[in-house]
């Protein structure tokens, strides 16, 4: 990982401040202000300002932080770009789109794409990258906005070789916790496909229990310790229970909101049951949840809320 | 806790040395047999024969072990009596049947039932217990065999006090990691209830995610390690994980034998799913999930195989 | 059949008058009122009155129609009776109560119980009359408040006899379209198990397919007419189509008021998923469609409507 | 639709002689043999000749019957053209492809796309070979091969005036039952996918229902007479009961074999679900039942077997 050390690096760029964006590029930021500027860009001109506003702050270096007019303009101007999209289609317009990121790359870039997206695409983004010389990896992320913002997500790590891994991985390692070497190209989305459909399942499952438990009469605090303590455990238990009151933190102890919303749940399980089929598998809680997040994503309460509200989608069906 | 320490415990019973008790009575003996003789009953005596050769080894004291012929046997020899039964019905025979342990239960007794089965009948041997002055129990457990030969059991207990609850903990502490006290009688098994719908979920859901990863291109250790840090996690896929060779030491790794066969999960989410009705809790997963163990447990391979061979019913679908 | 012919029946006698009871009491008394004097009984007094004003009518005979104080009222005064109770216990204390049936019955007596309750229970009650001499049969019915009240309802009669089945037959002909003989005692209850469960699987489909439809764009009138006409064709598409408009006259044509409400679907559905945990038998959507009516019956607005409101629960969640 | 009476029709032409295409045709040449010639086209020879074979009997017209090398030759030699492919991309190549029927349509053509596919594909279809101004039609089928060989088939058809549905009726009518105009092109595949989602589930409720009810002692054949009297009715309890025995012409009564395969039924209910997500609606029984048809489609012995086989699938489960 020689020729790029993070020190000979003068300026990162990200693309991409939404939910998950914006504080993993805060978390960047935090990470690497002493030894590099940052130039951003988003569609979204709010979140590039108060970006700005936030950590422009040094009357020595006014350019320290800098807002792209486009994905070629970050290109351009940094050696390091990390980009965090909805989709696979605005993957593709800001890598190939006009003033995309492409028409500025070149063997002197290391190229991070941490949306969740088909494994087609990220692999046919890999190709053209890597045709230029250009470090590119696929990098999807899990731990929702809370991991986000404590910069303890995990980073599926798809990439040409481990060098190339090696050389992104300091940069990773500001934003997340675990930095996880899946193989080749496109690997990091099936890993991160893989494991959101466990979540997603666990969750309702979480919330089936849960429910039933507080309707037979236990304390919900104590039933969550009991599960935490036993077979049942899982990730949706411990870390990010969805009865109100079990953990201070959780969405659910906030009505649900900002979090992971159903929507982007319903998005990513449909990518796992397209994959099923695709591979001959067979999904069958798999595919009953897809619907189940799929019919909360299309409740008009329900579509604004943190996927955790599957507890809240059970419980109120009874009031 | 004074009245009945356990150095003054002249003899401990032990009723139901199946798949689970078995285990449960060795780890029993081995943390007392300093300080106490045992007494044990099965309906298959060649259990009860092959415990007495194992344990009753101290020619200075032949009768360090005693087989029982029958519960009543058992009250009217041990102060302290554990018992470990399949189902409702094996319960309320060996306490309320002819030669039972009712007949020779006093106030002197502390009796822990660790049998998974209904809430009301839980409550019912405790109150009828409590009416003779006995300390009356229910602590079902969660951890399958290897929990059980480890000593690392969870008991989740409903007891009257938690005067009764300290009066146990030392007996189960010796069986089990987490001794867990859920409130008063019966709350013990609706902990348990919950732990092993989940559990039962998170199994199904972990194998078809599995199955998925592997069938997308992904080595199945790097993506169980994969899960295993990130949002998907759970106890299915850290502790028990039903793709073989993921753990040396899993259940899928021997072929599915032993452990905690399909038709006693297929039991116990029946149970989850009669308190779900009776709660008017809607349980859509764990309906499902109960329906798959229950075909499992109908056919004539899968009904010998441990619960995680759900992976073996999805994979081989295929095949 | 000779020795009761319905000729020389004098009075008979309707026990339960409710949403399914009323119109098939109405309908049993159009069908003999030239013949034979009634008497009805029902823990609500205001539909008795009501029976009584609509139907006793005649001044030459102002003993037409009468008003039991209790079910064994019934017993002395008719020689032909008919039940139509909510569920088993009800049935249990209508017979076996005090001032119950069964203490005035005789071998005189022709009793045709048409409640849906447990085969076992259904078994017991033709147990204990034959042995009074009493031809008893169960004949629970499909067809839901329309066939009720169209007197096209279907039959699903068990009997000790084809005899006894002759001898109840011209009395279930007025209230039925379809008379069945199922077979022994029991069967009748089998037989509508098992066509509940098939029906509330269909109405959910239908729902889920006439909602599919629509969205993308085609007419419902004209898809439901394609449907009927095609192998996707069932009951509930041809003649209950749970898409308001479709049908006039059809439930979902009045805000899904009146006809057979989501608990008693929910009841229906449960006596199916308990019978296949009896019979080890696999029912994955009977599960899932029992979970969604279970649902739908424990919430405030969808409790008080017809089963076919799957249609409104399904499609509303995407407003 | 007086500019093509079938009466000025030189030759008619027909592209795919598989499972389903085959009979039709058959059924297409008894009808016009005394008014037209015939060409057909199959990439799999030995279909082609025999259908030669079969049909080409008379020494006075030996062209009575061709084999066309290519869809273009179909397209230059008749002015009718049927085709009845497996999916969107054998359609897209045999219309679009080289030497497809693309290059040899002129205005003078009536061409009726009876495959199964996308509804995107169709409209695409329709929009290039009308800007031709070719007279084309989408006509997607439901009836099974069962209906196929009967000339009982239900062709739903969407066209972009009912001039053009009057014109291709008359050729319809002689391999179906009932042509139903569904509206512009494209509809005739909604209503298909509609269709079969609702045949797909209802054939497993069937199964699940049979299954239970033969489990509860219940004669098949009388409760299959039983449900076909009663709200639980379906095509699939009348026309194509899965419970060996009940329908001698069924293909349960023949080990399941021919019919319309589990891969078959897989493919459109897939495409049901995939129209689900893309409309947001809400497919909780139809998803799952997709996946039990993928799970059937993807096991070496039921991947071979009519979709009714879900009854083998379920019962068996159980030996």
């Amino acid at each position: 990982m020689a020729d790029i050390p993070p020190a000979t690096v003068k300026r990162i760029g990200f693309i991409g401040l939404g939910n998950m964006g914006l504080p993993m590029a805060n978390n960047l930021y935090k990470g690497f202000k002493d030894s590099a500027d940052f130039i951003v860009f988003d569609v979204n001109q709010t979140v590039t300002s108060n970006f700005l506003k936030e950590h422009n702050t040094d009357p020595a270096n006014p350019d320290k932080v800098k807002i792209a007019k486009s994905p070629l303009e970050v290109a351009k101007e940094a050696t390091v770009v990390v980009t965090m999209l909805p989709a696979s289609q605005h993957v593709q317009s800001v890598y190939f789109g006009q003033d995309g990121l492409l028409e500025g790359l070149t063997d002197k870039h290391v190229v991070v794409d941490a949306s969740t997206i088909d494994q087609s695409v990220a692999k046919k983004v890999a190709d053209v990258l890597h045709a230029k010389g250009v470090k590119a990896l696929d990098a999807p992320v899990s731990g929702g906005t809370g991991g986000a913002q404590a910069g303890t997500l995990t980073f599926m790590v798809g990439s040409r070789t481990t060098e190339d891994f090696d050389l992104a991985k300091p940069y990773l390692e500001k934003m997340g916790k675990n930095i996880v070497y899946c193989g080749t190209n496109g690997n990091g989305q099936v890993a991160k496909i893989c494991n959101n459909m466990l979540l997603g399942i666990s969750m309702i499952a979480t919330s089936e229990t849960m429910n039933l438990g507080v309707r037979m009469g236990m304390d919900p605090k104590l039933l969550a310790g009991i599960l935490n303590t036993s077979s049942g455990r899982c990730w949706s238990s411990e870390v990010y229970n969805p009865c109100p009151g079990v953990l201070e933190n959780s969405a659910a102890s906030r009505g649900y909101t900002g979090g992971f919303g159903t929507p982007l749940m319903a998005k990513d399980m449909r990518l796992a049951v397209n994959a099923a089929v695709e591979t001959r598998s067979t999904v069958l809680l798999g595919a009953l949840a897809q619907q189940l997040y799929n019919q909360m994503a299309n409740n008009k309460e329900f579509e604004k809320l943190d996927f955790s509200a599957a507890y809240k989608w059970l419980s109120e069906g009874s009031k």
